[in-house]
């Protein structure tokens, strides 16, 4: 028998929107402790943050010279980053099988993802339904429903592929089979470990296809009402936001129900493109998460002509992954669907 | 504009069942020309042969020094192959989405599979359907039956998981799908490529599950009768063999039976698990080698006990990840219910 003396060290300042000085110090931590790798254990926030904290554990300077958008200095990163270990114990952020991590600068209303170098993607993600048993419902449903809209987005994306496809649809089934389920049982291993899969599943959609514009239409929402959890974000704006591209790419909208559980076929051909948005709406009633409302989160009407301007400015790169192009009006148009 | 210099050494010796010496050949090659990679384009033969020189290139002594099995060395591969890009132009092996090598001894009749060691999964592979569209109709249904069972096999197979199931069933669907079509018209550039992808996708069903007993059981038929391709000598099992598991494990063989298209639930109940097995023969039938005799390649009923013998012998290890024991008459039932 041999044995092997393993030596940790533990940081857990990580906050929910995980900011740069906490990489910053978790590197230094990291150098400090001479470590060999990182372990991101926790939700999204815990990973992307263990995925930043091994991009400067291995390079100098400071996290914000390496951004390539707002403020950031765009340097190249020139070291690889310390292996990375996912251990995630939510299932909405699909980020233990991504290479991406999103952090924002400290006091600057900055919050950008990152990840396109060699080394973010996890060495090992472990991936256990036995430690999401105590994510509350609410929670629950709106980290499943962003999983699901990695994938839906991932699916009708001009960046699908064949291999995106089938990591999309599969994951389009699983919550659609057992999210409500997982949302009223929590300790339901079976439906917690669809759901793990789902996310994980997602998480390959954003490696091999990506999000559209609707996490930018999101994110401008979130960004100016921290309270506003993403996934209730999204939840908002998915009905109009999906059932504008609905009838833009309705194979694809078909093949989702289909994923969903819809009899698609026996249904009347006009009704067929739209069935996806209704199953969705059906989806989150049963999750209770339907009808949620933007006034009660602050957001006036009346932004919404910012938010749209927003949403381009800050992630206007998305758009172009959409399907069809998505004008500033027609964006306004689906937050005024969406307001209550 | 930046200009590269990149220069190439061509090695074309390798035999459609490729030898240890060719692989020394290889690998001598690549270091008297310093290669810094190996590109394997063919069928898996070549691609093969590219792995175990990658191996060779960059470690000393003789390739089968490293061997697990019969008179294999054993040693451990001590160096990080050379990284290794794959072309494929045939659809049948999913080498070039998997680790796996088969190489043959050099007048031994020892054939053995390797690649459990870090660096032997190509680095890129690229599946080009139009490489492919000038493959004769006989040897694109022998490929792509082999790419066929390695996701059936992987599917019912004890190792099987969530995430091989995904890619067992997408690569079962598109075989039934588009390999008809394929066979019938080699310059069906969908058919192609959904052939292609199922390949690949069976490739990595044997990255994240296995093979099953299928595989020993005619490696011992092709192995005495080299002329016998292997996809032909497992069409030649496969009807026997599959009908065998169907009743062990009804439900996997529904879901595949669901894959290739059959409307399984409008089938009573006591015929649904056999409907996989009815599927398949039509699919042979379909594509022109249902009922390859085993006679006409020199294949005696007599030899039957030797043969199951044999296939435990040499490749044992299959067995147990077959979702039942399969015993030693049992495998002999199944040779005598294939033999014509």
């Amino acid at each position: 028998m041999k044995y092997y003396f393993v030596g940790s060290a533990v940081f857990d300042k990580i906050l929910p929107n995980p900011v740069c000085s906490h990489v910053m110090e978790g590197a230094a931590l990291a150098k400090k402790e001479r470590c060999d790798f990182i372990i991101g254990l926790g939700g999204g926030s815990s990973i992307d943050s263990a995925k930043s904290i091994a991009i400067m554990a291995a390079n100098p300077g400071d996290y914000w010279d390496y951004i390539g958008g707002g403020s950031g200095g765009g340097k190249p990163v020139l070291n690889k980053p310390l292996p990375v270990v996912a251990i995630t114990t939510t299932a909405g952020t699909g980020t233990e099988a991504d290479p991406w991590t999103v952090i924002s600068k400290d006091d600057a209303n900055e919050k950008i993802g990152f990840g396109l170098i060699p080394g973010t993607m996890p060495v090992l993600s472990i991936v256990d339904p036995e430690l999401m048993t105590s994510v509350p419902p609410k929670l629950t449903a709106y980290q499943g429903f962003d999983a699901l809209f990695h994938s839906t987005e991932g699916y009708f994306s001009n960046q699908a592929n064949a291999m995106s496809d089938i990591f999309a649809l599969k994951s389009i089934s699983l919550v659609f089979k057992s999210l409500a389920k997982a949302v009223r049982s929590g300790s339901d291993l079976e439906a917690r470990a669809d759901i793990a899969m789902a996310n994980t599943l997602s998480g390959m959609v954003e490696s091999t296809s990506g999000v559209t514009s609707e996490h930018s239409m999101e994110h401008a929402l979130s960004a100016f009402h921290p309270d506003l959890p993403h996934g209730a974000g999204l939840i908002m704006i998915c009905e109009a936001y999906h059932a504008y591209f609905a009838s833009k790419v309705p194979e694809r909208f078909e093949n989702m129900a289909r994923a969903a559980g819809v009899n698609v076929d026996a249904l009347p051909a006009e009704k067929r493109s739209h069935a996806f948005v209704d199953a969705l709406v059906a989806l989150q009633k049963e999750c209770g998460v339907y009808g949620i409302c933007m006034s009660e989160y602050g957001i006036q009407k009346s932004d919404i002509p910012f938010l749209a301007k927003n949403a381009r400015e800050t992630m206007g790169g998305l758009y172009h992954a959409d399907p069809c192009a998505l004008s500033d009006e027609d964006v306004q148009a689906i937050y005024e669907k969406s307001y209550r």
